[in-house]
């Protein structure tokens, strides 16, 4: 297995996914951009969905999974998360999911992929976080009852977002997220 | 046009896309249950993508779009959207949406069907509920700056649950987003 091959084919796959509407994303492009033959990308990868499915199951999941951010609040700690450097930082990292948005509108499989790989470990990462400012007294023992539907609410508001087709959402977006709906709940969580 | 073919068959389609995985539902199966020949859905349908995106529009749009509810209290307002006896009620909806969510994966063109028809005519019924809270002095005029975001939030995290692919959610998921989300938000709102 030729590693470097891949690396350079699946990055620049990932590029296309982030610039362009999914259906301009052919194994075609991908062999032009990349100076490969055409035919050692199609041995590799048998259609252009093949391609998109390594390309996403190359990017891993959010480094927060393995080493949570500890910034002292809950409010700090959620923005780490928005604000983390994965994938390029925040701008180059939601233009991606943007992109895998439109994308899993025709690849099929795709939504799966990058539901296992991007929005289950995002809910993990911000369940644990409301569980520990639970631990630590920064948040009522009672907001534990609704910790499992307060954790998807980022990550359910991001992909409402990126996948209603419009403009890309902006850092802003998720700081109101953040604070008008998570941390607003928290504050106003019923006894 | 045969009107009481285009009424059999979108509705027979509609009840496979609830019942099936997408893959079952096509023209063959249309044509076998509603007794009509293939060749007649054809020269109407010409694929399996038409038929289905004739199927989600002949739905409408939910009905509180033209006659909001008006139950006395912003929660029973929220909560009358959710048992709304729109297509059939509660869990033959959520059962339909469920398969809808399913069929967008693999149906190019369907997840914009269903955003114009359905998520964003439910973000303006919400936007609305909340402004007119707000209006009779149920809710707290700061909570005015936020409404737009907190509109989206039942929507997003009805889409986050049908398209995980689990088990399709109950009224009890809907209650949960509506009072440790939404309504926990609201008495929360920051000054």
């Amino acid at each position: 297995m030729d590693r470097s091959l891949d690396d350079v084919v699946l990055s620049t796959t990932l590029d296309l996914l982030a610039d362009l509407t999914p259906d301009r994303v052919t194994l075609d492009e991908v062999a032009s951009r990349t100076g490969r033959a055409k035919t050692t990308l199609y041995r590799r990868w048998a259609t252009k969905t093949d391609l998109i499915l390594a390309a996403v199951r190359s990017l891993g999941s959010p480094p927060e999974v393995e080493r949570l951010p500890d910034r002292g609040s809950l409010r700090a700690d959620l923005l780490a998360v928005v604000d983390s450097a994965w994938l390029g930082g925040p701008t180059r990292r939601l233009v991606l999911f943007a992109g895998l948005g439109a994308a899993a509108r025709s690849v099929p499989g795709l939504r799966e992929v990058v539901d296992a790989a991007v929005t289950e470990p995002y809910v993990d990462i911000y369940r644990r976080l409301l569980l520990r400012a639970i631990e630590r007294g920064e948040v009522p023992e009672r907001v534990a009852s609704s910790v499992d539907v307060l954790a998807a609410v980022i990550p359910a508001m991001s992909s409402h977002r990126l996948e209603s087709g419009g403009v890309t959402p902006g850092r802003d977006y998720y700081v109101a997220v953040v604070d008008d709906v998570v941390l607003a709940a928290v504050r106003g969580a019923a006894g």
